[in-house]
């Protein structure tokens, strides 16, 4: 991959500022950060879906993240930012190669990304306090908790938000990234 | 507020580009959005803290935000995001007459606008979910809904999420414009 920066200079037909080099590097890290965030969100739904359990109380309850609207929301998010991180990983390894498309593709990328955060922050957040809720119930409204049954259910929501969570951090970095490298090409 | 391009050109020692009195105008919607921002957030922690509400049933029983964790997420996410809103409008306003400063500056904004569009999109999300769930209730884990007995109180929290909603969207513009701004000082 070291080999990546010299035929950028060589292909470039427009006058490429002097830390035009440095972009390549920033787009290797895009990949991977993007790679990340494919593996999150593919572990968060299959975590989140996988989750069923049912219990005999004595009559058979089963627990489903399909019960709860904000589960199905996360679900819905992550299955979008699993889809949109394949496609942004394409994008971004033919932009390797092609110098001239890049200040604009890093400019779209943030415009993008940065609605991702926003949705999968969101997400986060929703599923989040339904776990929280699960697990510690309130006692103010009389919703009983539901962890101290439905434990297998719990934990497997309880590690999808957290991978979700490292999901929404990647898409920071990610925004973080493009913008870093949209400055380099700032001439000083 | 037309004749800030100018002195632009005139006060700055480096060698600006041809797009760059265009930052100016970019850094006006800049501080726009963040007086937006202060007003969501200013709003959305009053609604959401004046919401309140005791029901005799017969004994009294009253509904404080206090009460759910999701809602002290929310006052305390946009109390910050209040805050910072009135810090980097200060910030924004201070780079109008200094150009120099203006591309490392708009660096530093996108950084810390993503974090804060993690943080507010979260608690919006945190917050909705409760508010649905007091809405509509779910009979699959025996939470009733209670905003068929508090409804100021559900009132005012349906408001101040959609506030927080606005708040989450002005923070993804500003993210845009930074991201603009940057782009329009690279050479083409």
């Amino acid at each position: 991959m070291a080999s990546i920066g010299d035929p950028e200079y060589k292909a470039s037909s427009t006058p490429v500022p002097a830390s035009g080099s440095g972009g390549a590097d920033y787009f290797k890290f895009d990949v991977i950060l993007r790679f990340l965030l494919f593996a999150a969100s593919l572990a968060a739904v299959l975590v989140m879906v996988t989750g069923n359990q049912t219990e005999y109380l004595p009559l058979p309850i089963p627990a489903k993240f399909r019960y709860s609207p904000a589960f199905v929301y996360f679900v819905a998010a992550f299955s979008v930012s699993g889809l949109y991180s394949i496609i942004t990983t394409l994008v971004s390894l033919s932009a390797i190669r092609k110098p001239n498309l890049k200040t604009k593709l890093l400019l779209q990328l943030i415009f993008w990304d940065a609605v991702m955060l926003g949705i999968l922050a969101s997400a986060t957040g929703t599923a989040g306090s339904m776990a929280y809720l699960g697990l510690k119930g309130n006692k103010h409204t009389n919703w009983n908790k539901i962890c101290n049954i439905y434990d297998k259910f719990c934990r497997h929501v309880g590690v999808s938000v957290a991978v979700g969570l490292f999901g929404s951090i990647v898409v920071l970095l990610l925004i973080w990234v493009s913008a870093y490298s949209i400055h380099s090409r700032v001439p000083k």
